[in-house]
């Protein structure tokens, strides 16, 4: 076992150098700052209509945005996964790669010209987005598979993201800025066929998500105040200029109240324990920010927001309680942070919503705002019925991809 | 005991369904984003003359008190409470219940506009400022009473608190603008009213507040950073634009480096521990954010606020020592997390300091400040005498409305 | 032993008292708010020139770069402290007492008019810089002086910081936006000098970095997470308006992306535990960030960022395993919290190589930005090398002057 430990070791030390090396070659050869005098703003003759933002507004949502990649799902992870303190290091390993590489590959699709990659701030906010995606991932396979294996994962899911991401984005038009689909909905689904894959029949890891000690509820504090301050920023990070963000931040907010009253209605109706887990609040407020990815600039009512929030704030209790048991047992998928909960039927949830609230987008409902929400629609070139239609194609065509995709990794 | 627990689990659960719905009832009828535009603007019709804020430095402000209602509050009172983890949950029910609440209830006195509430980004900031009062309040109780009763003192505190601020603000034209009086005073003498009409005669918690272990103090530490980091955004968030702001800021911050110098004067000589708790620093800290509520924009030297800061970090080791045995023997008030001292009496302070300085105040002193800092004086309406009275005498309505409120909630 | 302790309580608690006495009635007499109407702009009589920053940027800015000073040099030295808690309040009391100070003296040297000192935001933000590099010494000596020996080190500290600062910034015109000399390089050998000449030969703590418990994690992996996500503002604060800061911004990141990978390089081949510290990666994050202090902004390409932070990881595993027990055995230096590898080797390397890149520096390969990046060039009154030997030669005096410092305050 020792040297099996210790080559181990040093194969993911190699592998490290490894990718490392290839990436700075990669670098070397492809990227390079975007030539502009003005990083800032996007450059007029790339495809980036879609994340064209003020300039003086980037910089907080940047980092908001990296923020949150990090700290959020990183604390998630690092709360339930078995290893603890070493699972912590594994997510730092792999947001490490994963930003590198993301700004490759999405280099390679968005920003290249001339043979050159020219990034600039906005690349590095993708990067992030792709990151999070990323960790939702890991999350379902985490303290199952060693670090050699979560970098592979890792290089797979930021290219098949990317791809998603750019087939979603660009080729369907569809509205997606908090990453309902492209974030939430991929990343968990992704993870789950990966975990399926991988499944080992002989290890039963059920029982030691219950006893997790004192130590670990700080992380959940920490995580669950972080979600709340910072996530509104990153549902709104890439959505249109100036009008609709204010939207998408408050119904973010609504929906994150709503949903964490929701647990404290269902939670002591369905568990036995007396008081209710800081875990439990967590992954309520995941869930609830989760559901406002795609519908959260749409929507325009605040009472909207909260009945959303209320409804998916009711799915991580249920699910835990109800899905995951049959998830194990029936299709042997052993979802160790809970990711299906949290984030994929939330994810999926917001997505119809969304859908929903495009089909029913009239001018009048809107005003001025239509044209900067939806920018497709506007023109005239497509009616709010297209529009709803490519939304919805949108999530078969998200879970396939991510089934796919997770059965070719594992 | 069991079936007890359970039946008020079941309570709970109901009492956050019914409310939830209420709200989401009370929404839909009333509540809309406001129609403009541009909700970062201030509507030109609203009632909200005191909040102008400059669109592009709304943002990150409202981030931060956000920030600062649940991370610095929470953790405090997460720190005291005897139930540990319990009552962090509790403390976010009461955060995620208030902010809606806070909305609706502001709504009514200050956004309402042909049957409707008109909401913006200004009216979560307005939000936030009533949660952080309401947290204050809760922790003088925090730990003795249950769930249930905790929201009910939410729904009349928010009420209360909203009443208090539009008489002080809108009525009386006193200036608060980090809300020494409305959110520190209000908030610990409403709590401890609360908790002196709640006094159970058999309980005895005095001890239990020395035997925390090594835990909390990851609270206190992370505690009073964000304090040190976000407390001058709170304080300066409402203050007049451009101008004024950067002062209060400065001020708050020398204001924080003063206290945490007086308890390092004055803690070696009271107490008979060798190394300092960081929680008393904690306690200092936030004495010397409360006493900048009101005075911080008005003070024109930096010297100022070294002075009052250190005054104010000298009263929560004094008022530790000598004034809390006293509350709990006489006055049968338990004061579970020292709300008095920390926040009670450096309001006072504040507000005090506030007056003294409003009727110092002169044009020389100001120059083209006087207008921003004091609107009401500058156009001749009011001398600054008449101001200074009107700041001294917000003092004692504040006053009779908490100690009322809190009886009448008790 | 407990009368000692009491007298060493009382001297600590009369030294903060005068201290701050003296503090009051300095700032009393000499410093006032800057009389313009906008504290924000950099005065125009005021020789600011290298801070001069936009004035919408400066705000969020400012709060990060507080909040770096504190978070991130105080955790990490929380974190190998001996007396665990202890620590903290001692840093708490640092920062709050090195940030007044620091506005005192770096008001006399930059900001100082008529006989009084007209501060605003920015003597602020000079003076987190300054706490920051007090902070890193005081990590050299941390657990081994007392609280009253460590003020002293403050006062002396600060001022010899400022003297330093002056010399490079103002008198030879280097380039040193991120402190990579001023902060870490000057920071680390002061308090190296004074660890060597403090060194108590029967003191031996070398075993006592081992055995750290479960608990510092969690404030290794709050630290590791801030770093990420708030120095690369702090690297950036002081850079060149507009054009040159997401250069920065983005060097940084891709700086400590590929310094964690090389800890995860390197540490399995050096050590003999199996799973990887959440410290070595926050030494990592350090070493990655000090080498990107002065080069940050002069960097033109994304790959030059990830080798120079690949290098930078490099050095902590490597320092901690063969350097750290020379400089204990040979040297009699105690380097508490491994500052000497994780400050001082990376800052000396990132002044070499932001040297190595003024030297390259042709107006081709920066276009527009050069006389952003480096003004005293651009005008024709340097040439290249001329700016390359005053950021050599800066390198030196930093040395030179951070040893006779340490020497004079030991």
């Amino acid at each position: 076992m020792p040297e099996h430990a210790a080559a181990s070791r040093f194969r993911l030390s190699g592998l490290c150098f490894l990718l490392q090396i290839l990436t700075i070659l990669l670098f070397a050869v492809f990227v390079r700052y975007s030539p502009e005098g003005s990083p800032w703003r996007c450059s007029q003759w790339l495809n980036c209509s879609w994340r064209n933002q003020e300039a003086g507004f980037q910089h907080p949502r940047f980092r908001d945005v990296h923020l949150q990649a990090l700290l959020g799902f990183g604390l998630l992870v690092a709360f339930l996964g078995r290893s603890g303190p070493g699972s912590v290091t594994i997510s730092i390993l792999v947001v490490a790669f994963a930003i590198q590489w993301a700004v490759l590959i999405q280099g390679f699709f968005y920003f290249f010209l001339n043979g050159k990659i020219h990034m600039g701030a906005q690349s590095m906010v993708s990067a992030d987005f792709c990151t999070a995606a990323v960790l939702i991932s890991t999350g379902a396979v985490l303290g199952r598979v060693n670090p050699v294996q979560m970098l592979l994962l890792t290089l797979l899911g930021v290219t098949l993201f990317t791809l998603n991401e750019y087939i979603l984005l660009d080729l369907m038009g569809v509205n997606d800025s908090g990453g309902s689909l492209t974030v939430h909905t991929f990343g968990a689904y992704f993870g789950l066929m990966v975990s399926r894959i991988l499944h080992q029949p002989h290890t039963d890891n059920g029982k030691e998500q219950q006893d997790t000690g004192r130590q670990p509820d700080v992380f959940a504090v920490v995580g669950t105040i972080c979600l709340w301050i910072f996530w509104p920023s990153f549902t709104s990070a890439t959505t249109a200029p100036d009008n609709a963000e204010p939207w998408a931040m408050l119904n973010t907010y609504f929906s994150l109240a709503a949903s964490t009253l929701a647990t404290f209605v269902l939670s002591p109706v369905l568990s036995e324990e007396n008081t209710l887990r800081v875990v439990q609040i967590q992954d309520a407020t995941l869930a609830g920010t989760a559901v406002m990815g795609m519908a959260g600039e749409m929507l325009v009512t605040p009472f909207g927001a909260l009945i959303a929030g209320f409804l998916a704030g009711l799915i991580p209790p249920l699910g835990f309680r109800f899905l995951t048991p049959v998830l194990r047992s029936r299709l042997k998928i052993q979802d160790m942070c809970g990711v299906h909960n949290v984030h994929g039927l939330p994810g999926i949830l917001g997505a119809l919503l969304g859908t929903l609230l495009t089909a029913l987008a009239t001018a009048d409902a809107y005003g001025g705002r239509q044209e900067l929400v939806f920018p497709l629609v506007a023109p005239g070139g497509r009616t709010a019925t297209d529009q709803a239609l490519c939304q919805l194609y949108a999530l078969p065509v998200t879970l396939l991809l991510a089934t796919l995709g997770g059965c070719l990794t594992g």
